[in-house]
């Protein structure tokens, strides 16, 4: 029998994708942020909500995916989104990212119908196992209901543990209610990676037994977070996340995507990075200002840009 | 200046999708119903909701196209779904439609992130249509607020018209609110065809200037609701539309597709028909069976299908 791979902690990123001036995605600045974030201890949870995944096709997405591996970033740091729509889609991508070897597939239910049981879900989700078929692969669910509208329930997650124990591991709960968090936490199976969607849940995480957190903000201040996550046991904690608290209210956006971009095109002085792909929008300078003025005052910085 | 193509009007079905055992697409099964549907007099909205459109990839629809079209089925009378979350998916299916001759697309608009603006969904079109550059493109936009969560506001569907006359080329208007269609017809734009998005408003919308229906029922009902279409000014119209709207009652789903399947199955004697991809689920004999008898009741029947 082999061996399962190691499940994945700590902090995770789901990468902000940069776009060309024919909103094509760049792999060459794709990469350099991807090497800065993972040369601040955070890992790749490329292809997220945050990512602009879902206004990108399969074939982009794993082109992107190839790129990323091919420039020599460790696919077992990196946990892209495979969650489509469609059932073939999602197959498809998933293969290609157990292919690549990748740590972990961070999945998303397919998200068009809306009221769908957790029968149909579960189904969902065994027809991608099943179809990939392979015992390296490793799902981290990712319940996102303010976006994705579609959520898993704890009676779901628990029957795909139990039906999957090998394939299930883990999952992202982007709730934004860390009851629903706490409750996932209480089940306490065996080796499933609890990651909250947002870093102000993490000290609480840590103590209740998370993985870490896979955040929009560690595109922005991984360094930070990881500090928390690899010290949440020490008596600064409190003053850690409440400094990583006071960055995160300085973004207010649903979804903030434009605002990391317009950080990210600040720091790196690359204005490339403003772009989005429709239907979302750049962020405008009147707001982009207060913004930037308010990390300043932070003291926030992006610290060894230049290297990446 | 090349004469722009007629716009579209009748009575169109969001054509459910056959799998085969395998869940994949089933041209063979899917020509058949469209040839049964053409005989009706309903025309092909294939991938609409009721196609579970979204559960498969562009790639399938693509190849699905081409199966219907090369079978020598009227392009002129296909209006297929190509708005996907993915730009680049969008761009790609509305290529396709566009050079096998379809009469029209019917546009979703990106739907995965939610409270996006009019202005970024603005964008969205513009840039589709744009890199489409067909002056053959006729999109009917696709506003479902109660299944895609993101809708087209009224001021937004002006902005297109007036930015894109020859390309905007009506809605369907599948939000169930009546008020909401009569005040698209109230805007009169030059020929754009206002299509609700089931037959219980059919008369209603002839009334005011509608072009027709583009409804989940017209899979099963097509002839009668096509005899309402053709016969709405004459004293016979409000008893058709009651008959139409005892057999549309019968059907209680959110969404339906999954009877519409089971009444396809019954009535072609070809139980294939039950299969739906996940995360729909079929409907059991427990849920089929009084939905047939009452169907019986109603004597209603599905005339020709041994035909086709």
């Amino acid at each position: 029998m082999s061996s399962r791979p190691t499940r994945m902690s700590g902090v995770l990123a789901p990468v902000i994708t940069p776009f060309d001036d024919d909103l094509k995605p760049d792999a060459r600045r794709l990469i350099r942020h991807c090497r800065w974030l993972l040369s601040q201890g955070a890992g790749l949870a490329v292809f997220g909500t945050n990512s602009e995944a879902n206004s990108m096709s399969t074939a982009e997405k794993a082109d992107l995916l190839e790129s990323l591996v091919g420039s020599g970033l460790d696919p077992a740091r990196m946990m892209p989104g495979t969650g489509c729509c469609a059932l073939t889609d999602s197959i498809e991508l998933t293969r290609k990212a157990v292919e690549l070897g990748c740590g972990g597939v961070l999945m998303l239910p397919p998200f068009y119908y809306k009221g769908v049981s957790d029968d149909g879900l579960f189904a969902s989700y065994s027809e991608i196992i099943q179809q990939v078929g392979n015992a390296d692969l490793q799902i981290y669910l990712y319940h996102i209901p303010p976006i994705a509208q579609v959520g898993l329930s704890v009676g779901l997650i628990e029957r795909l543990v139990k039906a999957y124990p090998d394939n299930i591991a883990g999952i992202k709960d982007s709730s934004g209610d860390w009851h629903n968090t706490a409750a996932i936490l209480d089940r306490q199976w065996p080796d499933f990676r609890v990651f909250p969607g947002s870093e102000v849940f993490l000290l609480r995480a840590m103590e209740s037994g998370g993985a870490g957190c896979i955040s929009a903000t560690a595109n922005i201040n991984p360094g930070a977070i990881n500090e928390l996550y690899q010290r949440w046991d020490t008596v600064r904690a409190p003053q850690l996340q409440d400094q990583l608290n006071r960055v995160r209210q300085q973004l207010k956006g649903v979804p903030m995507i434009a605002e990391l971009k317009a950080v990210v095109a600040h720091y790196t002085g690359d204005d490339a990075w403003l772009r989005v792909r429709p239907p979302l929008e750049s962020l405008s300078k009147q707001h982009s200002k207060p913004l930037l003025s308010a990390l300043e005052e932070l003291d926030f910085e992006m610290p060894g840009l230049a290297g990446c």
